[in-house]
């Protein structure tokens, strides 16, 4: 038997390559493609869809999602723009029917263990630094992953003093108490290393994507996983 | 209260560096310090000494840990050359005496994490290599924490095809399903990387020392963690 | 006065890729794709071709290259199979007709640059490996990259002591005295580091491509310069 | 005949560490070792020295490497300090005597071809950012040679469009129109990489230094070419 999969936001960029790659799955049966302009809803019940993939726009994601659960179909969240709030109604929403669901602001498997072992390397070495480094069109510096690493590590370290921003430029952006670089060239995709310093040795732990399909293995996990269970989680990393 | 510690080997490398360093921890007090010519258990009881840091030759070990633990203190051992069943004897020994105690073939807190990240990911990406990096008088190859790496790695792998060894020799040894390779150049103390392949995305871990130095955190750690414990350890990843 | 150029092997990978791309530089017209059922010299006769891409298959490359230049346009040739004694006849006939020429095995820039700053390291760093990794798919190990470096840094060195063959396997492959190391993984592309061990310091070439877009300034270039040179140059590296 | 060396400044790190090591080159004579309490002129004199090695203070470099060329012998220098006056001041007096001579900024042979290959880069990548990695005790960030490299990467680049200050802390710091990173972490000593960035590829210059040994075969090599020189000679890079 394999699961009934639609995918939401199928023209986008993610959407696109989620619906090229499905088929590579045998035990995945992609049954739809939909977008803004679809009957969401009917869709699911028309193809008693198991699972809804979303890559949409940030725009609706909260009524999307709401969408996916009240149809009994389990959601794997790619798109970002949730609240704090918006994700435990989701989550209260998937407790009262026994759904499993999962939301993910980054579904490389990659990128989840790097940000796992920087989180358990930072208990031992406080001292560490980002550097992460993409193509020159990324919008934002540092890159969301960075801060999530960064705030990772802050959680898990022990005794470390207040920081103070660096008075030289080269310094780099201390984020979380953690110093993060970031690098912007043609000839890169998404990179990013975490380097720790102990005692005449340093650890380091990086991650290098070079195109979208990196994040494919880490949705059809989450197709697969929502099916065991019975609750919505927010974080790859949680089911990993 | 200071932990009282011998260090047993003290003229070696190792023990040297011990003792240089030990000074820097207030809460460990250096009581002596031994070598071959040293009567080991009178030296233990005239300082009623808590730790025996062991830096000494493979050729006796397993007695002068025996020697350590009838007389009350507990072994931290750096030493190698103990045989499974030698070190099934002592745990016993310990067992019978409530004593805590290390057995460590690698002090060094960056390379027990690169060790433990690896076995970690090897889960989700069976396709790795090791790139381990020595100076050249280093005379085995692969290096004792390449073949460790990938037997941890091997463990906790699943689904592996029976691998064959390479017909070209540039693609290395073969170790437990695991392509090692060993670069011996001048400039280099003792480096290791761990490189997964996933769909269009790698995972690297890679761990540095230049100088011995590097392996006195987990000897200090360790002193203070015996000191804790009631069984004889193998291993500093298990005190981790 | 934009360079006319026509695409010999169009329908391949590379001369694809090269139709896909030269449409982004305005001093440069395509005015033909050609393959190995297209009348070669007619089309260059034609449309009065300046340049001719050849990436075409290594069997009649050495007929297609004496067409090109036989009908008084510049061979740029990036397909490999041409014998030593091919190309000095190929030389032959440009100098006869004062035309400019490029055969080149390996077209990108960064490439390029890597083995030349390996060839001049060598000089000062006689201890250097290589280590090259590539996609599994790739066939040959070591790859030709790595042999080509390898060839010009052994030319480069002086004193070198005979070496001989490591008879351990995780030590890679000895080629002119170079140790060579061929890592194959997922997620990986076409990249070569070359490490140069010196007292207490070592120095690092690395190159990383990640599409075969990467080639793409590398014949461009080259349609440009073939247009000032007089003669048939091999290798890209002489006309940098 | 071997070349007799004074070390000046030989209890300072540097010059301790030059007076350890020449003695593994037998072609290189110490004659004598002083300091600031010396009689710098009288001792070359006593000793003919040849040449003289400077480690001392960059206060009175001026002087001491005056009194050197006064009377006859070669001067290596490798205090900082010198003003582009007081170089052109000592290059004249050297002229009047055809006595060689070389001033160094760094002797490390790595990082003076990292500079060069840099250099050489620029021409065809101009989108290039540093990396330079040191321990926690630097005082200055971005490093001279981090900022050294990028003068040269200027100079050597073309078609630059006038480049602004970052307006995010973690892009780092815009030198010469090149962006530099500045890592500070212990387990680091003197590390430093230029990356390249073109189509799909990227070219990395990476050197290591791991004690300040590495400055030795440097400060050797110029103990010998100004035996050969008839000139002052500012930069290794320009003997080598």
């Amino acid at each position: 038997m394999s699961i009934k999969v639609i995918v939401n936001g199928s023209h986008g960029k993610m959407g696109k390559t989620t619906v090229e790659t499905i088929v590579e799955h045998p035990d995945l049966q992609l049954v739809a493609g939909t977008n803004s302009d679809s009957d969401l809803a009917a869709t699911i019940q028309e193809h008693q869809a198991d699972v809804v993939v979303d890559f949409t726009a940030p725009a609706n994601i909260f009524e999307q999602t709401q969408t996916i659960i009240k149809n009994n179909a389990r959601p794997v969240i790619g798109t970002s723009g949730l609240t704090i709030e918006e994700i435990e109604s989701l989550k209260q929403l998937c407790k009262e029917k026994s759904l499993g669901g999962i939301i993910a602001p980054n579904f490389s498997l990659t990128a989840i263990l790097m940000m796992r072992f920087a989180r358990d390397a930072a208990q031992y070495f406080p001292d560490a630094e980002i550097i992460e480094m993409h193509h020159p069109q990324k919008v934002d510096a540092p890159s969301g992953t960075a801060r999530k690493t960064a705030e990772l590590m802050h959680a898990s370290r022990h005794n470390i003093s207040d920081s103070q921003a660096h008075k030289d430029l080269a310094r780099g952006e201390q984020y979380q108490g953690v110093t993060i670089h970031s690098v912007r060239l043609p000839g890169l995709v998404a990179h990013q290393q975490v380097i720790f310093g102990g005692l005449d040795e340093t650890l380091t732990i990086r991650q290098d994507s070079i195109t979208r399909k990196a994040f494919m293995p880490g949705v059809f996990l989450s197709c697969r996983k929502v099916m065991e269970l019975d609750q919505l989680v927010y974080g790859l990393e949680n089911i990993l």
